[in-house]
């Protein structure tokens, strides 16, 4: 680890930083931007390769912020004390410890998945908005499910919001991406039943047996799923809509049969 | 109604529409914007005043979109025609199908909502994010809640962001604003049996008996419920956290137990 002061904001390391705002950026190099000491935090329990840390000086900070502090000191390759206009540069968003890591992230594909008996897994198809997949990671994690597939994504997995959304989380469930198409295989490879959200399905959620291995499957927001998951093995179920509008928000979905899941298996 | 075009951005109505994206505006005047057909046609439905309507001139729109231009020719009190450019200018997000109205909202105190027998009533403290407001409005729809309560909200109820996030259902569902005291009286003044969410409660949401007069009680992300929910006539309740994070998304928590109180009482 060096440790540098840095007070420009047209430092090298900085201005590579700002860049990993831009998703080509991102995927081009394997790095992203992670903000604030809770997310930071989560990145640094599961061991992730932290490349860089930014500190900004003389930032009040909580106890945990500083623990995290701390911990990038020891576990990151560099680690700079930056001024404030450089960490007001390098911040993701508002809401900031003033700490930001850059880290490398890890995809992994569905066979890198190790599931236990029963799994529960949750498949997002053609997610678009990286707020909604992190809201998604987060219900998942609360939800104790054992992996996150994103089928056929319209945005990269590690977007700094989808990291923000997700509190970190992100760094903790197995999150995968595959076609919806190879998704299908690989669950039924593993006799994992697809449990699919859909409007006009006759079976209500909370009346299937979601005890076994299943993946609850939410489509996106402007389509709901593709012909994909018409296929006679997946199970359609519907979530009563009682007002106005026709659907809930993709990860609120999600979080209500993942909790019904949690029920039915207590 | 008076129908002109107008092709300049400083055009005064065009600024009084601008001027409401500051809460200070909304507050004073009473009235707020409302972008993109699906909110506004869920105004329009719920004979809510429309002041002024702007329609982006040559802008492509759905079937659904164009009927509801249609409706605000009769409904809105002015209406123009305008430019691409002015279009633009007024319109709240990047989502838009270049129509943007002007309408007079309605705050509830709490006696102005009328509840049916075995109400289900959603209660949100201390919100702050508007986003969270109008995705708990978006779920309470959903779930045929019969009202939504802010209490004590950190967050002007019609910002525009928690419209777009209700998807305009914040139109439909009663929604009033409160002191959390007020509302706690309230609620028992009507015998509706408050459940409250947290962290170290001993019982699990799902054993509780939803089927009766209940609200749900939600607190804020950054602090939780204040002591005025640990009365001894509030029940509290836990959502099992089996992951790292403790806590779920506050419009998470509430559609988990809405549909909790949905499925039991189906």
């Amino acid at each position: 680890m060096t440790e540098v002061a840095i007070t420009s904001a047209t430092n090298p390391r900085v201005k590579a930083a700002v860049r990993l705002r831009a998703r080509r950026e991102r995927e081009t190099t394997g790095l992203t931007v992670v903000d604030g000491a809770r997310e930071i935090g989560r990145a640094l329990d599961t061991g992730i390769e932290i490349v860089d840390a930014f500190v900004g000086d003389g930032v009040a900070r909580s106890a945990d912020a500083e623990d995290v502090v701390r911990r990038l000191r020891t576990a990151s390759r560099s680690f700079a004390v930056v001024s404030e206009a450089v960490i007001a540069k390098v911040a993701f968003g508002d809401r900031t410890d003033g700490i930001v890591a850059v880290v490398r992230f890890a995809t992994r594909a569905l066979d890198d998945l190790v599931l236990p008996p029963d799994p529960l897994v949750v498949v997002a198809e053609s997610v678009e908005k990286p707020g909604n997949l992190g809201a998604i990671l987060r219900s998942a994690d609360g939800a104790g499910a054992d992996a996150v597939i994103a089928a056929d994504p319209l945005t990269d997995l590690f977007n700094p919001n989808a990291i923000r959304a997700s509190l970190g989380t992100i760094f903790r469930v197995p999150l995968a991406s595959a076609s919806g198409a190879a998704t299908l295989d690989w669950l039924e490879a593993r006799a994992i039943v697809p449990i699919a959200t859909r409007l006009d399905a006759p079976t209500l959620y909370s009346d299937v047996d979601l005890r076994g291995p299943v993946a609850i499957v939410v489509g996106s927001e402007a389509d709901g799923l593709t012909g994909v998951w018409t296929a006679p093995r997946v199970i359609p179920v519907r979530i009563p809509m009682l007002g106005a509008a026709d659907s809930l928000n993709v990860s609120v979905a999600a979080a209500v049969l993942l909790y019904e899941a949690v029920r039915q298996r207590e």
